[in-house]
């Protein structure tokens, strides 16, 4: 067989990689995931870590790892109120199967609602990075700033909590376990300010954004742990609607739809004009 | 303001709960999930023994749980080959934002491909169900019966590892756990059947289903728990294709598709008949 | 540069083709749909044409034309009251972009919701097969069948409507068109022995079952059919949610969830018991 | 039995509508699309049209309703190029059902895919809004802008095409039809000025976004409407792979993979440090 010189060429630049990257290797029977054999990670680091390992490329210290854990865990879950969960359950409702259910859910991870991590992580870097280590004067001009927009500061308020509970454990815990550096500061600092002119304090997502910013994980990333977090709630929901409910169950009537200008019309046809 | 009989009937009927469920309450400050406070959970509980209790209502034993953690990291990656992450990875190459790709490629979570889980537990649920105490006697049979039908028996043989170290080690570890039960008997004499016939050993789906339907999962929910632990690995992966890769990128060339029988025709219109 | 066997070998492999196509070639300056250049069918071709040439393969026959046309208008909407309109604008809420809404309501296409139009066809196309020309006795057996098994009759009565004004509408030009055929005989048939025993009559997937039914579509790209037809109107309903509600809206209060059997519970560690 | 006052005053809170909407009313055995009753509509209209009142609300004239049913059309198909297709297909042979399978490849519109054609729209819009008429300068100032900052003039080039096809019988038609206006110039003007000076040529999205917004389509309903136009080849492809592929197919083997920097590592316990 004679292969001539622009076959060859056109064959090497088939050989081209068509994917590059950093995260695991596959040769026959050796899986390295960031360079650690997968059988020496499976029962010698805890699931979190590995979550870490993945994401930063690094296992993380044991003081983090105690602290990742527990701010995967905070997001676990807040019932059917949160609209991924109401959309899981509705698909899960007309008989998809799980991992479609699953994906709706995730879908209704918009900027208004698993972006408010990602938005509390952008504001607190963004206000280190302008402090120049005067937290106590960034976190005024902070406020100010937001008030006289008219936004909320994201990360603080809640619409069904006045004093969110998970909030309060995961700052008492990053305290505990030496988590708790600039970011989780300015946040702190923000929430003496809110609570005592507004009334407002801190959320999960303002607490978990600056624990989160003083591990190290930039703000763009933020929606991908929560997401972790909150996965296994949304398994949890789909299959309570698929063992527990009749299918395709009827959430409101038609009364209560509200029909806002749609009036009688009649097709008129050229002729008739 | 007169209220009337019928009125009042429907408003009664409007107030039926629309929504029905075990897992988690939520009255202001206080959330409490399968009847724990969140705020005594964070922290006090490991992540995976969170997601054990949202789907099965229970905290797990002591050493399930740190058996449930190594099923959990186990699942975790396979590098770009899975088309799930392919899938995730094309998507994130469009500029579509994180939550839409997690869930795209989630949606690859096929028959054929996360099905392989939930095929294995089932087989080997049912296979100890008809096996009344005879696991010998029952593997032989259902090995007869796959070969006969010409189908890969679910949970064993890889197209990539002849021998897949995950396997290996989580059955290591569910001996040395105590988590080792009827359903992973059956898959360990079912490998070591074909293993001797066919040289063909239990993958990770093979132990995963043996562990897991020890553990008292109904086979309906592998799927779930095998996204939850891969969702970790597809975070990472999007966030490694948003960070290093141009957008849009081309995967091949248009001279690696094969157009076939698609030769070049004319529209006929009804006045040149 | 001296290139082994081995290597070339390899390269070859390389070289198969990646995808392979019947439906539309590409070339520079050159897109051919079905054989079909595309600025051939632009402006000369009806969509629902382009749609049944994408599908089919062939341009259809002129009345054909006109009854898709008709059916693919036929599934256009049906308000808020299906779960795949109330995902898309749940999730539409939370800020989500447009295609990441349309995809959610899509997966709200499951087998009791859009799986409809997929049975129906299904049951006739299995009733027409197993009929020998004898629709009549094959109408009363199926129907004697399905009230035995307690199963309903996909295609027949509605939730909402007794009458589905569609299904009359879809009949009526069928018969005009000359679409009709022996699977939408069989329809009619089913219906005249349900009207006249159980007072239930066709709703607008058992009209359009038949019709694409005798229009030569295989049963499972009923689904895709009713999506093309649905996609319109899910563009429009996540675009009025965005335009004209507010953003993260709540569609019901906490009083409106029943908690079934969440009742307190503490942690009892390991030393207290 | 009697009701007291609050009890009154909840259940009219419950009674307030949870649903508005301006598309279609739902009556039993009656249904209206923007004021019409469907079944005055199926076999009236055509789906273009149909597509067109739901988007906004009123029939279309003639002219554009020709010229819509052409835009529709032109979207059909790019073969197995672009990621939506490729994510479909990837998603299709993993077993996914057909609706998950169009909803993964939806969620590839991302911005710089799908993105392209609602770029396009809005850079249109916003050059004919800010030229006060004069569009031979506003063209030649967009240019110099767009060539100043780097940044590719969205709907102008073409990665596979030097001169589209779809494009210039897009303009023709618009043409014709009378349907080319004052964002349709702009278009054109900024496409002399970039085929003298550099050999550019308007793509299909260029030529759909001037026409798209003559016809007063707002850019935000951009990837909308280019999904309606899409999803039949997206329909079409899952199909395709479902019927003619083997499922789980492999697209590229292993050593088409780089490892980029995974070396071996092992993990250090505490107690070995």
């Amino acid at each position: 067989m004679a292969i001539g010189r622009e076959t060859i060429e056109n064959l090497l630049k088939l050989g081209n990689p068509k994917w590059k990257t950093s995260i695991t290797s596959v040769e026959p029977n050796k899986l390295k995931t960031r360079g650690y054999p997968q059988e020496d990670l499976i029962g010698n680091i805890s699931f979190p870590e590995m979550v870490y390992l993945l994401i930063k490329g690094e296992l993380p210290p044991k003081s983090e790892s105690k602290m990742f854990e527990a701010v995967l865990t905070s997001f676990c879950d807040h019932s059917v109120t949160p609209p991924s969960t109401q959309a899981a359950r509705i698909i899960a409702s007309t008989g998809s199967p799980m991992h479609a259910c699953v994906s709706g859910g995730l879908l209704a991870f918009g900027k208004h609602h698993a972006g408010a991590i990602e938005n509390a992580m952008k504001t607190l870097q963004e206000g280190v990075k302008r402090s120049h280590g005067d937290i106590e004067a960034t976190a005024r001009e902070m406020v100010d700033e937001f008030l006289e927009s008219g936004d909320k500061i994201p990360g603080f308020g809640h619409r069904y909590h006045n004093e969110d509970p998970r909030a309060r454990k995961l700052i008492e815990l990053a305290k505990e376990y030496g988590c708790s550096g600039i970011h989780t500061e300015l946040a702190l600092t923000i929430q003496s300010i809110l609570l005592e002119e507004k009334g407002i304090r801190m959320n999960i997502d303002g607490a978990n954004a600056g624990i989160l910013s003083d591990m190290g994980f930039d703000w763009t990333i933020g929606t991908g742990i929560f997401m972790i977090g909150r996965l296994p709630a949304l398994v949890a929901h789909i299959y309570e609607e698929q063992t527990r409910e009749a299918p395709f169950r009827k959430l409101f009537d038609t009364e209560e739809i509200y029909y806002d200008g749609i009036d009688e019309r009649r097709i008129i046809k050229e002729d008739e004009k």
